[in-house]
């Protein structure tokens, strides 16, 4: 039963469980469209060079940190990329340097993964040491030596191996895009969520290769069939804990995208919000919007209610053409909400 | 048994059953890659305006006979675009004008089929007059409302209704791309065949979207699973008359295939009896090549034998980035078998 929104509601302040912000000066850009609408974010460790240590966590979250000096409500959660050579001592010295998580990314999955885990067995002892120092694991679950719309799925039996072995360490299976891995997530412990993005909600494969090729959609893992994107929309609706918000937004300058070679990634920062608000207004209620979009992810993370909300209204906007060299997620066409500047919690 | 091929052997010319040749200065250019290499060729009349009648064919066929004047062996087959419009007496006309097929678009299913049939019930009577005028009836076989992975096999039932309604109509569905469709051309009469393209035989999704985004090897039908892929080559392969070569080799220029908005179609008339060639060497035989390419098409068009024959050598060559403006297929790579310029049998 969707529920009509009022035209101007508050909520608390989202965060987004799973993004790319790059480094240097694009960074300042990116920090901004995500930091308009977000209060906190994990932010992905696949940049060039990668996080892989303490004292470079420590610097990329400066550097966020600095970037993003204009939105006090701002905080980035810092993550490292998971290397099969971390030693028990490195993990316990990233935890100290305040990660929250570690991301595995098996080698040659996607943009930035060359360098990722080769052989996922051989990180069993990272894991061991990331639940000894309750850090969360995140995983680009694909195994890449599958068909392209198999490797989610193929991926699914090495997480089932990973929750047996590691009964105690958090798992977030990342951006997942099919009605098998929705499955798995809901029948196993309550140590295990997924992070659903805006643009797997809305879009399946006919976007990408249905037309005209479409370069601007194009991600990993891709887009599925109608009835995986129909098990996606289900659980972000649905009443479990386990799923909830990770955008993957993922900017790549226009060159990267319009070639012979197009990178993998989706900028939804500046539309993300606007979107998942309509498609909760279609198919859910405010409250699902607000337990998708802010409570389930901090809760497992374990963070604390947000101390700022936002108020979002029925302003229609255009979305631009480009923001920087990147072209948004549904670049040119009219979102109906606008989000307010936002504050503190009145009381809090 | 695969069967090493000698390092220079000959056969008849090959034919392509199934090419794009575009109009006016880029067709000269299209025109020598293919007639290069082929000795006849079933020319699509999806140009802009299309081929609709009697004066357009003939039109359109003087344009190419001039554009390949020094391609003495080269035959256009001509073919013209179906409407339901389309009266008996028109297609009557365009039969004696020479006309060897009609060409089935579902309006929406590919490259400028804007224009194309939107309720193919409608042209019941075209494929009437179609069959009493001898004329073969070539199929974009996709149903453009379903899920771009199910189009061709949503397809399917209407190709059953139709050779249920026109028992004597000829009918080729073009460039099949899976195993439902092979499976169902190889239960029907012999007055239904299948094309099969040469990247089609050797490609699946992976390589469209399975590392990076590869707009040159975007086309429709879109390529499918590896199971697939093993289909078409089986049926390439195997001693059926129903299964022969049509490259649906189609030029876009660069600037067409590298945007945001990516056109479907490859471009293979300059490698695809080379690489035809070598999927032979690999997995059959030089007679089953000659089936494939120069007799099974033919016969199903009771065309006699081609007068001219060419000769293989095993002389490797790299395929260059741009054919004018045109990325061809494989660009960059080597191929290893080089035609000669083809010669009248001798004593024929």
């Amino acid at each position: 039963m969707p529920e009509h929104f009022p035209d101007t509601f508050r909520i608390p302040l989202p965060d987004d469980f799973h993004v790319h912000l790059r480094q240097d000066e694009p960074l300042r850009v990116y920090v901004h469209d995500l930091a308009s609408s977000f209060g906190r974010a994990i932010v992905m460790p696949n940049t060039t060079p990668p996080i892989r240590n303490a004292a470079d966590l420590r610097r990329y979250r400066d550097e966020i940190i600095d970037a993003a000096a204009g939105y006090p409500w701002f905080t980035p959660l810092m993550t490292f990329k998971i290397a099969e050579s971390h030693s028990a001592g490195q993990v316990r010295q990233l935890a100290a340097a305040g990660a929250y998580a570690g991301k595995l990314y098996p080698q040659g999955a996607t943009t930035n993964s060359e360098d990722g885990v080769p052989d996922i067995r051989a990180a069993w002892p990272v894991f061991e040491a990331m639940q000894d120092s309750d850090l969360v694991l995140c995983i680009h679950g694909e195994d890449p030596t599958s068909f392209v719309l198999d490797r989610e799925d193929a991926f699914l039996p090495v997480l089932e191996e990973m929750v047996r072995d590691f009964p105690r360490l958090r798992i977030v299976l990342e951006h997942i895009t099919t009605s098998r891995a929705v499955e798995l997530i809901r029948s196993l412990p309550d140590t295990v969520a997924a992070t659903i993005t805006v643009h797997h909600l809305l879009l399946t494969l006919d976007d990408v290769v249905g037309g005209f090729l479409n370069p601007h959609v194009f991600c990993k893992p891709i887009m599925k069939r109608p009835e995986d994107r129909a098990a996606l929309a289900e659980a972000a609706l649905s009443a479990s804990p386990k799923f909830f918000f990770g955008s993957d937004s993922a900017p790549h300058p226009v060159g990267a995208k319009e070639n012979a070679c197009g990178c993998a990634g989706v900028y939804t920062a500046p539309v993300a919000m606007p979107l998942l608000i309509d498609f909760f207004e279609r198919h859910g209620s405010i409250a699902g919007l607000r337990e998708f979009c802010c409570e389930r992810g901090r809760r497992f993370y374990r963070l604390p209610e947000s101390d700022y909300e936002v108020s979002y209204s029925r302003k229609p906007w255009t979305v631009p053409e480009r923001y920087g060299v990147v072209v948004p997620f549904r670049a040119g066409s009219t979102v109906v909400w606008t989000g307010s500047r936002p504050e503190p919690v009145q009381g809090g």
